[in-house]
């Protein structure tokens, strides 16, 4: 069972999918945070350890209908959500002081116009955007401490942002002319019945999928021009793996100069040194994803093939860890001024 | 890193396999045991963390050749190794006051005419026997707290023993014609180069395999007489199954006369109902392997199909961790009077 | 594009399932049969190949509404339906001397009243009955020739009764104590969307399912009892593999007095000397399902285990082929009085 | 077994590997052509069905030790050896007037310094080259006619030239900045016993390799070159998916100026219209690998995200099939004037 009650008080709303079971997990073992509801409309009375079993003995928690009041009574409330939701009920939430971490897409493009275009939803939540923090740590950790908002980031922009931004921020590269060849388990797609994820349909195949426009999209080119200052030219392909957990994303961008494979794997170095969930693996290093898996981790290598102008990088992270639940956890340590560390100690699971 | 170097002073000997990193990952969180050394001599001066990169940044340990004199610093051996070596080393260490863990086959048959058949070498460890206990801790939880050597369980017989000895223990079934039908995910052949265990031999496959006989059949018999003082007949057939970790036992017996599914079902729930790490799952129930993976747990199920003459039992565990290294763990837990549960607390990663 | 239009002009109803495009597969190089129509109320006007991308080039073939006047015009019509369905509309079509094949469970039992139990509808064809032949070809072809009406046989039936069927009628084992414990690749729960199905949820992952009763078990004993005469106590637990195709089934049985592995294994191979699809392997071989995936072969070996009592069988088939399509195609070669193998050449997809 | 041994003689060295069953699988139903002999120093007087239990039935053939004279019978002889073996044996072969089709890399680069460079072994071939042809019909169809020797195309090349020819042969694409992304099932890696590729290291798991340079880069910037006439800059990264068979790339390559989606679409269905083996999927279509698992059919799609500057190519094989065993037939019907779609009508599995 949960050790303790005390410490931050967690609601979840929308606990049923797979970021809500993940959430679990991680706050099972949280030192200073107590889950103190999970909500499901449709699962009402249920109990989280019947709806997944890795729970029962954890937690002896009943999903409860959503109630603002109620919710209004933790320190923080989590929304693991269909886009929409969390944006209808934060202000309540924030003006009763509640902090709202959402991982949903709600608050993750600035541009509420590119927002809509994208989300094919009207946003009602513009008052908001300026007490909204983009949960990527590494780059915005002042924000996320002051803000009462948070973005969790999806999962594929995490996994890009952290692997290309020190060298865009260096100013080394082209910036119009960016490839992210992102790979996701299946696991990223959600537990909705749905044929095409069907074990089935996607076991031992492989594709690409939306490669003419993919929601991420907008969102890391938005934060790449908002961290470096410039416009960028980002074409983002990603694609299916049949496997459960793990996001590999393969980088390609171009040099403006020639500047040597150690001075950019010197730059990775000091740009992550103090970073608890990034690492940046020797040279000639290969990252796989079942070295991040059930961790917060998100590794990465970078190569200079051949000596020409192209370099890439390789970042993976668990997509419903770093890429999701794990972050969303660091985002609440950082807003509560706890250790970023705390509850995020799992070691890979590996093999 | 290592939170601390205070409490049980651990050496591993053979870590570079399978139940070495999960040993090592499972040790990484416990707040009582620090790993001071693991051996291996083909990896002498690798570092743990090149090898396993999942433990980057968790442990700073280099892989160092197998050191009686080093080994006796430590208050516990762990033995990662091939059948056979344990035996060759527990003497010494013993007498030096250290506790031994064999992982390995070395001490689980005490008929030694018996383990010198299956595992085709000569036992040199006869006169250890008096100071081993088997560690199943649910069933010889008393001999491991007085014992100076533990026979770490196999995987088979930790899932099927769980299983049945309450039928058997109760008097309640025939001995004379169990069947037990096992499946495996792949992790449980270890890590050594085997063409039949390359991901293109036996993905999308499924296959039974050693059907004319099982080392682990004569570990299971000799412990369902040693428990019940009856002889017993069992038929024991494992089958691979194409995933990684994860291990499923389903076992028919024959009922001798009517008992009702309830009454069968309270007695698992009694036999079991102070057992940290034992889940008997509600009737009705399914277990599934991703239920327990990466957990020390192991879930079951009862079944009295269509009210006839046979029970059904399906029993899961994570054959690395309560068929291997998690079990290790609470077997030293106990050896040392600490709570049972600690450094096991992970919850299972689903999905 | 389907070489001919000649031959047995074949009508599929409800073909957007997978045994619906694996019939297309398999009748596509079939030289002596014609697809000439496929239905489905819902996909209606859509191109086969795009439901099905590997038949692209292959069949220039729309989905049509089922029309019984049109399926008139076929010599075989195969119901790849939801159970229910082919009993409606198979009068009419025997009546206009139109062979039906019914892929779904309506003819598999003759047990009318176990039929209602176990499929939980009124059983409308009772009148049919008579001009059924269970499509088993090794023990009922025969009768096959002679049907209107074609019930092919469910996957685990198949896998489970050619494996021991050799025994039973030899009466060397005792009929009260059979265990079939049968494993399944995902592909035989269909394609619906699916929760439980997901590659999400099953990937790597083992379980049982069905442990209380299975519509199978019943299918089974009845032939069992229908080709020996006498009674039978079958306990039958089917499990789930994460593969995509294939089936495995371990069967279980006690020699009633002492029978040499070599008599049992000469009894195999002369049962099925002549048959083209069942392949009894050399004593010691190690059936696995990789061996016979995309064909229609079921292989399969006998063992002794210990020279106990107990006699094993390992039994596999592809569960979309032997198990449900090409079985069809050989019942309706059988039926038209071609060549059994005709279209069923397809060796085994290994790796 | 083989349904005749008339037409095509065919000798097949060293077939103990993925390749060699693909070969023998493939050319099981082809109606003119007979296996005669296949080699294997190792596994001589073995079974072929022995080793590969999918050719139980079908063939009556063991292997042999190769034998030149013996070899010189055939009409042609397929290498399914590591490199540098048909170097070795081709001119004596050549010389008695068989063909000799190369499935490993000995004749697939022109520039033999470069091949020595890549593969670290001298080539002692030169004068062979001359009768070489590069064995990708689709572009080199003609030179095959007239070879002797048919250097067989590797899988990234094959999928990755056939997905951006057309684009490079109209001109429309900038030269010097081409990104290759390519993923890989592992039986690519073949049947060596290899730590790496057991099932336990990368199931359910994904990683880039090669980064810092693959051999089939060489190869496919040597063969754009030599079809273009120009230059070309092009960086290739492999990636290993966890699954069995099945190759994707996606390809990236800069429009020179504005071109139209629809002017695109149409350049690669003119490119490929008479092609049996090539299929341009309609605009909007995503290519899986399993619509293409054991067939001989390359599927593509292309794409203009947001209608901007790139263009992306996604292209789909079966690596063993039209990425090796596949293509090699259909490169010896080419050679002995057969219609070339001969034993090559196989459906690809799906699913």
């Amino acid at each position: 069972m949960q050790t303790n009650n005390q410490g931050v008080q967690v609601g979840i709303v929308g606990g049923t999918g797979y970021t809500g079971v993940e959430l679990l997990r991680t706050l099972a073992n949280h030192p200073s945070a107590h889950v103190k509801m999970i909500t499901s409309r449709s699962e009402k009375g249920v109990s989280v350890a019947d709806m997944y079993p890795n729970l029962r003995g954890i937690y002896d928690l009943q999903f409860s209908v959503p109630d603002i009041d109620a919710l209004k009574t933790c320190d923080v409330v989590f929304f693991a959500t269909p886009h929409g939701v969390a944006m209808s009920m934060a202000l309540e939430l924030i003006e009763a002081g509640v902090k709202v971490i959402d991982l949903a897409a709600d608050f993750r493009i600035e541009d509420l116009a590119v927002w809509e275009q994208w989300y094919g939803m009207t946003h009602s939540g513009a008052a908001l955007m300026p007490k909204v923090a983009y949960g990527l740590p590494e780059y915005y950790r002042e924000r996320i401490q002051k803000a009462s908002i948070i973005a969790n980031p999806g999962c594929y922009p995490t996994s890009i942002l952290l692997g290309i931004l020190p060298l865009l921020k260096a100013g080394l590269v082209e910036k119009n002319s960016i490839i992210a060849d992102g790979k996701s388990g299946v696991s990223g797609a959600g537990k909705g019945a749905n044929v095409a994820m069907l074990a089935a349909e996607m076991s031992e195949s492989f594709k690409a999928y939306g490669v003419n426009g993919h929601r991420h999209q907008p969102e890391m080119a938005e934060k790449m021009v908002d961290i470096t200052g410039e416009s960028v030219d980002l074409t983002f392909v990603p694609h299916l793996v049949p496997m459960v957990r793990g996001m590999e994303s393969t980088i390609y961008v171009t040099l403006k100069e020639n500047t040597s494979q150690e001075v950019i794997q010197r730059l990775y170095e000091e740009a992550y040194a103090s970073e608890p969930f990034v690492d940046v693996m020797p040279a000639g290093s290969v990252p796989e994803t079942r070295m991040v898996k059930g961790s917060n981790m998100c590794r990465m290598a970078i190569y200079r093939p051949a000596g020409g102008s192209k370099v890439v990088i390789t970042s993976v992270i668990d997509n419903l860890v770093k890429g999701a639940a794990g972050q969303a956890v660091q985002n609440m340590n950082i807003l509560f001024g706890l250790d970023e560390r705390l509850g995020l100690n799992q070691v890979a699971l590996l093999p």
